[in-house]
């Protein structure tokens, strides 16, 4: 089963929302503390997914704010030399600076970030920012959730989701959810449901669904495809971690990704690159099942290595460790 | 032609937004500095609307936030007299103030409003302050631009048009755009987009639908309600001052209302007295073409008196000034 | 014993701080709820002694910030028309609003205000807008402590203690402490302790005196004068209400003043007429125990009358009670 | 001719301001988009300060705000370990973060930095976290202006100044200006007048003077010292870069220090490195001509090496540049 996609459109993907800098533990398996040098990486959920899906030979663009400043420029020039295009970015003139995001690493299972996020770039892109004509260019947006969780930042995805719809762009929502970024959980659920309710498809973490319905206990996959259903969504994927991932369709039909065996070195970028390979997989016309495949090797592959969006594996890489077909059993 | 409501609810019309002070000149026909004595009233469109409706015989329930004042004391104490639900009123609990509107009328023609709306309590409603049970006992859920401009009010706003949708509940958006309560232009036209593609009745001026499409040059009704219809809109009432109102219907239908001559005090509240008549007329089964008639006159009565809220007319009134039937022509 | 002024000054005070509108319930002695007119005064504790001070016959200026509408406006020309200069009224530009005071008089005993402070003009006055040479012409700089409690008006304000010393103006330090302007207690001891420090003459309440010095129970008079007269100050005065007032000197003199019988309608305004009548007669070369019965006279007319700025008596209403000489003992 | 300190008092010196993280680029020489990998130091003029007089065998302590996060204890264990008492340090309990800066050397000439300063925890340290007894136990209290920029920071080291001054502390200033941190230079010139009228010694740069004196031309040292000197201050040093730098005291006296010859990596730390020595000099009982050799000396050192907290020189180092005495003659 397959999702049908306009193909008569320059872009592939076009994604809006935070491109930053990660500055990876170049010392890691141990306290953030005791890190004395850092690596520079892009980062960001959108960002991570259109470096990965470019890497994969999608043809990508990006919709953001950049600090005018030197991270700024090197985010824009690393984005370019991936293919991407970086066209729409807009250089911010009031002073933000850029999101950042130091890892720490003290092993596999202790992983933690600690995040500049305070009136950073990314979140001032406005909604006059947002140009139709470009994403008309494109078979898919691709929201990310983060993006939702500041004005004017909120308003231009907003506004980016409705040039979508009117001009039958696919609207692909990754949730992406940060605490930290919101204000509370019910503002959360406000705009994730409106968001959710007016995208093709939805993927995200079973937490992550949670948030969305403003629960505090975790809710049924089934009340949140039934739910989602009852508006434009027509596929949705809910991740279980190590137990793999679901994709559920309007249809009716239930769909199981198993994650695959790796050496964890952190779980850092595991999202950005499973949606990376699922939305290549989809939008090359493979079968859900397929690109579910696609999304789970992507992602344990990403998790073994230093980086987010420079770890981003080739499609050699993906199929070789889908070939191996050792997945874990839960 | 008429709008079908469900008619097994307890409540007509529950308004949501803002409930405010009015201090209007007491000595008037002169500039406010010359003006030493000043009356209060209950005043915002909202709570207008709601005194205004339930003047004329409708069951009527208010969701909004009051400062812990003396002024929010009064503003709960004169609604509840008024005949309205005041339960779902919120007392805030962080210092925020009332809205002040001091009004001041240098001629029939030159009236103008200052406003006091800086951390005002009304825009400090949280979605967790609304409450899905109470949005079900009522035909309508009354929407007030105003409370769109700000967070948290306005994820308050959108949970309950959600709400309203999830249970059938229809919604009116009154725009009331008030652009001083708004970062800018592009901001309003997001959030008046969204909310009126999920309404089943809009009222406006022309002005207001041009802020709600992002114009700067006046839009033509023609292309208004082909935007609005293609979304959930089956009516769309564009008022045009002196020379009358129209009504769009889904269905193709328009009609056209008039107004009527009167001896114009000043232009305050002519908008809340239409909205409540035209709604009263609406759910109690009335025509369309009746409805217009309703709104008109009730506007005519408002503008020749002092206050908005306390002059609010009885269905005599208004149906002698209609039986009169002295229009303005344009 | 006298406080010596310098004489070939145009200017007898200039005070620096706020001016706002009172707006007093015109029916009172009862809930604010229940009052439905209100009347406007100009009100704010420098406006008021200013105006206070004007009426008793000193030449006085001021140094504030005004928003641009109706309010604004009609404080300057009430002003002005008391005689005072208000060449240094700067008008905001950036759509601030006045302070507004609504005062509710239950009882004598039992008087509140409700007041409208967030963002007002007043507290907007920049350091640039206070001119050395405005401030070089008069004997006497009047500060007033709320004008302190937020920045820039903070600045402007320390600036122009540092401009009066600099060109041996003497400083008059009015505590007019309300805590609802403060973001905590501890920030209104740093700078309340500065600004005395560098001040010639203190007066408030001994409730002030203790914000002052940080404590959280009434210190004694003994403490507050000999840790003052370790710095610039020469005659500080503190009151006690219905006990009177005392006046210190750094020579080791102490002078008590009683106050006078009166029937009380409210409390509003005690202060300002009580600073407005001994910074009069102080400056118009009258001892300091004279001093002290012109300000107790002056707060005991003021409190028998429904405002505060209109109410200000004059030089004969104030001799008048001081020959009555009915005071209180306590 | 020496200043005299209080001889019985447990600390040297005890700053107090920021600590923060430097991010020196480890590939310079190129603009930082090039740079890949950042090593970790700690920063911050009075930490740095500390640091250097403490390597110099000050006994040090500190005043600030940490961020409870990695770098924030990082922050505390480095200083600690560099023998400074770090018991008065708050660790904030708000989120707040420590605040960045990142070094680009592009060439010995061109060198910028990155700043991460939005609500930084350094600048959340109040009045009521500054312990008087702690100040008592110190010969010198360092106050850096940047801490002056914001409040509640700013109102901390009032305190500070306040206490100090009542407990015969030496105030010593470090006027350390960063445009960035301030509203306008406005606001700094009235802080910065405020503290050093209050301050037995200042230290700073002849542009820092220009700030502090509101010029926007450059103003002249005579000019400069002739108004401290009406006020607390008895030693005023004055930095003119290559030039060398003045020191005048109260009783008349000119000394100059001359720069010495080096090979410059970077100008980064030639400040707080030039301060550290000085005051090590000065402290130590030596006259005010070697104290300013000694910062020259340590200015010197700094600037030929990578970073500036781990850079600072010893005495033996400081000792062996003087005793070259290649000074720069200009």
């Amino acid at each position: 089963m397959k999702v049908n996609f306009n193909t008569d459109k320059e872009f592939d993907i076009i994604a809006i929302g935070r491109a930053c800098i990660d500055l990876n533990a170049v010392e890691y398996n141990r306290p953030m503390e005791e890190t004395m040098t850092f690596s520079k990486y892009v980062g960001g959920s959108p960002a991570n997914i259109a470096i990965g899906s470019a890497k994969l030979g999608l043809k990508a663009g990006f919709i953001g704010k950049l600090a005018d400043d030197q991270h700024g420029r090197f985010i824009e020039k690393y984005m370019r030399e991936a293919g991407i295009d970086t066209t729409n970015f807009v250089v911010d003139q009031e002073g933000h600076k850029t999101g950042l995001a130091f890892t720490e690493i003290k092993s596999p299972e202790e992983c933690s970030i600690l995040m500049y996020r305070q009136d950073v770039a990314d979140l001032y892109l406005t909604p006059a920012e947002v140009n139709e004509d470009y994403i008309k260019r494109s078979k898919v947006l691709l929201i990310s959730g983060t993006a939702l969780s500041k004005s004017p930042s909120r308003e231009a995805v907003i506004k980016a989701v409705s040039l979508a719809k009117k001009n039958d762009i696919k609207v692909i929502f990754e949730l992406d959810y940060r605490p930290y970024s919101w204000e509370n959980q019910e503002e959360t659920a406000v705009y994730y449901s409106l968001v959710a309710e007016q995208s093709d498809v939805v993927i995200g973490t079973r937490d992550e669904y949670d948030a969305l319905e403003n629960r505090t206990t975790e809710g049924k996959n089934e009340d949140t495809v039934n739910y989602l259903f009852m508006h434009s969504p027509e596929l949705v994927v809910i991740k279980h971690g190590v137990e793999g991932s679901y994709a559920y369709t309007k249809s009716g039909k239930t769909f199981r990704g198993k994650a695959y065996k790796t050496k964890v070195l952190k779980t850092f970028g595991a999202g950005d690159s499973y949606a990376s390979a699922f939305l290549f997989a989809l939008i090359s016309g493979k079968d859900i099942e397929t690109a579910l495949k696609y999304g789970s090797a992507s992602a344990s592959i990403v998790v073994s290595k230093h980086s987010s969006s420079e770890a981003m594996p080739t499609v050699e890489e993906i199929e070789a460790l889908i070939d191996k077909n050792e997945t874990i059993s839960v």
